[in-house]
């Protein structure tokens, strides 16, 4: 049972050090917690969620990627792009128990931590401690949401290409452009055009 | 002590019933909490937040209505309004600790329970309860942004003057027709025409 604890949290590691980022929490309890995470691996193309269906899991990305999209008039509107260290699911389907109207598709090979609702409430029912990591965790999804819809609002295009590129670079070798360009709120060509501009400078 | 507690719970009675729509917990618990809340009075025309300022506390309104809005371009973006029932703060500079951009205005004689983040805090030490009462609190923050940020771009003009006058029928007698126009991301005339041509139907 010891070996099994020590494995598990040496698999879990990643998730460990985030969620230990959020709050203090002693090992025997983070241990309870971590047991509940199923690693779950997918390959490139495959989809964790399309319209119409519901969702109850919430991930961990150990490695790979996920783009979060709609598709309006034929249009894709990429919402986010998740890469490693972030927590994600359709968190409005989620919370709401409704269908999604968004595709969670798997743009890298992904290894992933997964976790059921219900095994989230048996943690945030075992440990004060837990809650909090759920308060803290909601309270981010909240800043980062608000913060992109004012950034989409009141940075100018390009303003936002070069924020991307200082703090996620990477997405820049690992996700097509056209997917890049949409997240951006820009057509491919005018992300073209930035980056073209930017070069002769 | 125990007059105290009473008096104390009997004024604060629809803030304590709107808490205990979101959790269970006992009398002594909630009690303890609410102590932290103070009774607060603002005239009409009062401001409770202006740009560049910064904002510490939380409210729930017990009677009263209050604009949440930028201004950008000289133009009024009414980002929420808040009544009876409403827990509210400019949540994104509350939780970054960041001046705000935003103003928040009473539009009518405003009596509130204000809670300072430090009393916050030491509620959700306190108590597992409150700290979900926290989660869960956050959680609703963030379907509510989602879900106006989705409405305003899926649905049509009329679909959410519609759904406005459904839902919140008593804004329309109380708040100035110009900034349910910008609530809805419409113009005063674009309102204007919406109600005349349905009340024409």
């Amino acid at each position: 049972m010891l070996f099994f604890r020590i494995k598990c949290v040496w698999i879990l590691n990643d998730l460990k050090d985030t969620i230990l980022s959020f709050i203090s929490i002693n090992n025997v309890d983070i241990d309870f917690g971590l047991q509940f995470f199923k690693e779950e691996s997918f390959k490139k193309g495959t989809f964790l969620l399309k319209p119409n269906e519901y969702i109850d899991t919430f991930y961990f990305i150990s490695n790979g990627c996920v783009s979060y999209y709609t598709i309006e008039d034929g249009k894709t509107q990429v919402m986010e792009l998740f890469t490693e260290g972030y927590f994600f699911t359709d968190l409005y389907a989620y919370i709401e128990e409704i269908p999604s109207n968004a595709y969670l598709e798997v743009l890298e090979d992904l290894k992933v931590y997964a976790i059921s609702k219900e095994d989230q409430q048996k943690i945030f029912d075992y440990s004060h401690e837990f809650e909090r990591f759920g308060r803290l965790s909601m309270q981010r999804a909240f800043v980062n949401n608000f913060r992109r819809i004012n950034e989409l609002r009141s940075l100018s295009n390009q303003e936002r290409y070069l924020q991307l590129l200082e703090k996620r670079p990477d997405l820049f070798q690992r996700v097509p452009q056209y997917l890049i360009a949409s997240y951006l709120g820009l057509t491919p060509v005018g992300l073209s055009k930035i980056r073209k501009r930017l070069s002769q400078v």
